[in-house]
């Protein structure tokens, strides 16, 4: 089995607000055909690919409503699905999650080359409020409009024509957080995959980070990340001007080194490919950051019994 | 009180084998000294700042105890903690420590700037092997000289003239791991310092990772902690060409934001500096970083419950 897989990251310009799910999932669908052009077994797309960023208003309940999906597949999703297994393309899908009993995830699914669902992961970072802030233009209300994640974080393994990989998923902020990283690689993780949706700019006019320093941020935590726990990563943004409100771009594809192999360069739909030798992992993994030999867990109990900082004055 | 404090990061170029303690001593106050003159309130020196890196040979006992501070300070660096305290710099020093009970740990010291300790650690994450490689020229023997750090994480606070800085600090090949770096956080370290001594080739011979990848990973371990934790860090190499092993250099010092805002240019002795204003960890801790908003330390377990990754198929 060669555990050299192709991978594209299928990166999306703005979706707006009165787009119709049918043009988006032309678009999907027209990304997912250049990856497999192009020789891809597996295409990553991103957070919440089939709407936009709806988080960022206050939505009545009808339009709301409208940017969940009951179920996944679904009969208007159902066409990406049929062409991916006709073309024997895995891929990894974000998109709002709503369950028989009403409850709200930020949720991804992974598809395999066979067209089975092997992962399904809820976003456990969800950044933004509850409540809205009053008087602005824009809003980030994902608090409000999904429930944490309530699946922890879990591997699977891709089926042959994937490489056997041992795969994780996270949804945007996750990536930010080297916990979520590491209950991946301590399962033995070889492929990171992550879509997001990223704020360029402040949109209400606040004079905060430039869109450069937020790319930067982005692509150095997956950098990093993938370095630190020898596995690739691929991060997908969804990208470019929503209704007003910038999201970045910076797509990329990076090996278990920390190394950018593929970025893409437009804040647009582009497909970036990259073949990723995922035993290329072994050498982190059985030296640098040989877990067995190196962690000593019973240093890290802050991590799980603490939520909130709280300064400590040392002694000496 | 002013929260700006002007940091020099003190590389050192090579300390040889046969270098003797004096000869090491006066390079350390010549830099101490430019340090000062330069207007420097901390200054931060290497890993083993004393010594060669001894664990790269199997040494005679007689050899191996020459190697170790009994006390810190001790007559012999007495000269050091005088300097520094004449002229009000704080210091970090990474050194040999043996205790009184024939203890053996990778150390180091923070002196502020009245001339206490005020922070002592012991290396947690110990690289190397306890049995020599038969035949090996060069070793790797930090497991088989010092003990396991026993401290843990501990941050503490410099004095007024240090901005009253949360500080902490690791050692070496701490740094690439996310959890010393998070153990602090949790303690609202605002300011993290770590010397080390990173093979810059294998000086066996082998074919591993260059030169230049790996400065790129104790870059990019530093840049990326720091922004995820929302801390100043300060990353300082013993560096160059020791006995015929050769160390990275690569020291830099790195605002929360993950940028480099000072880094060194040579692999000899070198002294940068940098303004480091402490308040920009604000901006990080109370908002994309705000662990009490954001984290969700239920889902961690696996962090503290695991040392070694065992790979484990999800399901969906």
């Amino acid at each position: 089995m060669t555990r050299v897989i192709r991978i594209a990251a299928a990166q999306m310009g703005p979706t707006q607000r009165d787009d119709t799910r049918a043009r988006t999932l032309g678009r999907l669908i027209v990304l997912l055909e250049q990856a497999a052009e192009a020789g891809a077994q597996l295409v990553v797309f991103p957070e919440l690919a089939l709407t936009t960023f709806f988080p960022r208003w206050m939505l009545e309940d009808a339009e709301l409503s409208a940017q969940f999906e009951d179920a996944m597949p679904n009969p208007g999703i159902q066409p990406l699905f049929d062409r991916a297994r006709a073309l024997k393309i895995g891929f990894y899908l974000g998109y709002a999650e709503r369950t028989s009993d009403g409850e709200r995830f930020n949720s991804a699914v992974f598809v395999d080359s066979e067209g089975t669902i092997v992962g399904h992961y809820r976003k456990v970072h969800l950044p933004g409020s509850v409540e809205p802030i009053p008087d602005a233009r824009y809003q980030q209300l994902e608090k409000r409009y999904f429930q944490y994640g309530d699946r922890g974080f879990k591997t699977f393994r891709g089926n042959k024509k994937l490489g056997g990989a041992i795969v994780g998923m996270l949804i945007c902020n996750d990536r930010r957080w080297p916990e979520a990283w590491r209950c991946l690689a301590l399962q033995g993780m070889e492929l990171l995959c992550v879509g997001y949706n990223s704020a360029a700019y402040d949109p209400n006019g606040g004079d905060t980070e430039s869109e450069e320093l937020r790319t930067f941020h982005s692509t150095l935590v997956a950098q990093a990340n993938a370095y630190m726990n020898a596995c690739w990563a691929v991060a997908v943004a969804k990208a470019g001007n929503e209704d007003g409100a910038g999201l970045i771009g910076g797509s990329c594809i990076v090996d278990p080194n920390g190394r950018i192999v593929a970025a893409a360069k437009t804040v647009a739909d582009e497909v970036i490919i990259a073949d990723c030798d995922l035993d290329l992992c072994k050498q982190g993994k059985k030296k640098m950051f040989n877990f067995d030999a190196h962690r000593r867990p019973q240093w890290y109990s802050r991590i799980v019994e603490m939520g909130a900082a709280a300064p400590i004055d040392g002694d000496i």
